[in-house]
């Protein structure tokens, strides 16, 4: 049984805990290598047919599967970066990725905005300058939830950020140049709000204890992916009464109501979609209430804190867009 | 919160647990409309393209989504049929299941192998036989873990039969006559072997606990997706050893080594992707040293067991015949 650093025992599947991303990694390209591979020597998936586009580059920790090796693909990312688990990965090895997604047309980075992630794509963005490839960034915030977190000034980049690779990804793959994806992404970003609730907090393989503790008939909404606080905790209540208050609280942040718009149920790794399903069905409902007309939905593990058991719900105002029909469209990815 | 029968608390995300299957279809048809839509009054799930091909249905108790559900459309399956968690379908919702994939050529019922199943799935045939539609079934009974079992006679079936789906249901979309495809889909189920392991057991909503009690450095290997006892319990050991074990016993149970498989890793719902992946990495290096050439592979949750931790390992013999091609081809489901 894997040992921790504390000599205690921990029940994951895995072998050596400071390995395990390695394994993943590898598990990974393995499983998809007719779609992905990796570049040699480095924490870097990117996709096996290399297209003349603008390039586009996501990544961050591990331990969000299938986020962000499961959206490489046509139609989706160039390359994704993988750091240690909830750990940024290094500049290096994002400039690796830069170099891997360019094309002569420039790279877009995708980046969830946590300080590390924020630094080490910036000064990847400047050693990439010095190989002459044009790079820009766009910061994803859509968790609404709190103000400034743990590891973050402002808010932190969640689920939506999924949304983001699967717009900006189908424009890039239509042509669009490096400034207009980065305005695009930014105005995806914009219209993109979540908030994520928690019954039960991951385990961080090195750790081996939750990185929080709730009691047995506690929630906690608002909580990061990291296991970041949120705002509230209080007694296990039923979906509807969850929906209504994921809901109310995002359509108040607009400053005009959706009147069409994209959700997303995304479970947090241990969630069972019969959960996702019950709960959208909630969230349908109350939409309609209010009057948003809904165009795209989609349930499932998408941008997951390892075993957390939670989901979270990200809205998109798809109001005078055409992101719709890029939601849609056909992409060739592990996940999406 | 969910008040369970008994008065306790539960905490899942849900509102009565005894419209939990109710719920989460209308979640998942709501959520799918340009795919799926709900059989009036039924538990049906089916295709919204009627295809003039023979129809596939398949179901089952619900509590192992995204089967069968997700797995409904172009390619795959015509309709599922979704009996309470953990319980069969009854005769009548199946026969409105046929009703509803007839297009006069006839349908195939892919049951997996539990007493209740066949026994509803048998009667909805005479039921179908007395409306002059052709019917025919394929039994799958894939996980050689035991023989016998708490809700079947012989072998149960598990995770193999999300296979069974994918290249039957080419075949019919290329225009297999019903005959045709009840022997091909008994021959994808001599050739699919299954084993699973748990790490931690399933809560049935209505229950309120644990199926089975694991200690805290306890595993199972051989539980079914019910939670039925396996073959053997002891303390939990690294990914390289799970995969050893259930490599070895699968591989075993062929009268021939075959010389080329397929390989899917299934969560059981509450197990992470990274653990999978990892799992996964160490099954395709042991099948390397054994010298079985894998051409097709697929990661995630496809067959669950509600929140169980947990995973399956499924190798389907793909020597001498076109089932990769099959395996291959694209889909228009939920969840494939």
């Amino acid at each position: 049984m894997p040992e921790r650093k504390d000599g205690n025992k921990l029940k994951k599947i895995m072998n050596d805990p400071s390995n395990i991303v390695e394994e993943m990694l590898e598990g990974l390209v393995k499983s998809y290598p007719e779609l992905v591979h990796r570049v040699e020597s480095s924490r870097v998936v990117a996709k096996n047919q290399k297209a003349e586009q603008v390039g586009l580059v996501s990544g961050g920790g591990s331990g969000h599967e299938p986020s962000h090796a499961g959206f490489v693909g046509e139609g989706m990312l160039s390359a994704a970066v993988l750091g240690d688990v909830f750990t940024s990965p290094t500049p290096d090895q994002i400039q690796t990725a830069i170099k891997e997604a360019d094309s002569g047309k420039g790279v877009l980075l995708i980046v969830k905005n946590y300080t590390g992630d924020a630094l080490n794509f910036d000064m990847a963005k400047e050693l990439a300058a010095m190989d002459d490839i044009e790079v820009e960034s766009v910061i994803v915030d859509d968790d609404i939830a709190v103000e400034n977190s743990t590891y973050t000034a402002g808010k932190r980049g969640v689920a939506g950020t999924v949304l983001v690779h699967k717009i900006v990804g189908d424009a890039a793959r239509n042509g669009a140049s490096l400034a207009e994806l980065k305005e695009l992404g930014e105005k995806v970003v914009q219209a993109t709000k979540t908030i994520g609730l928690a019954l039960r907090a991951a385990t961080v393989p090195e750790v081996g204890k939750p990185g929080f503790e709730l009691g047995e008939d506690e929630i906690e909404y608002g909580v990061g992916i990291h296991g970041e606080p949120g705002y509230r905790r209080e007694k296990m209540q039923p979906s509807k009464v969850l929906a209504k208050e994921l809901v109310t609280k995002i359509l108040d942040d607009y400053s005009n109501l959706p009147k069409e718009a994209g959700v997303l149920v995304n479970g947090m790794g241990g969630t069972p979609l019969m959960e996702q399903f019950v709960f959208m069905n909630d969230v349908l409902a109350l939409l309609e209430e209010r009057g948003v007309n809904v165009v795209f939905r989609k349930v499932g593990n998408f941008m997951t804190s390892l075993d957390m058991q939670g989901l979270s719900l990200t809205l998109i105002d798809l109001t005078e867009t055409q992101w719709k029909d890029s939601l849609e469209s056909n992409v060739q990815t592990i996940s999406w």
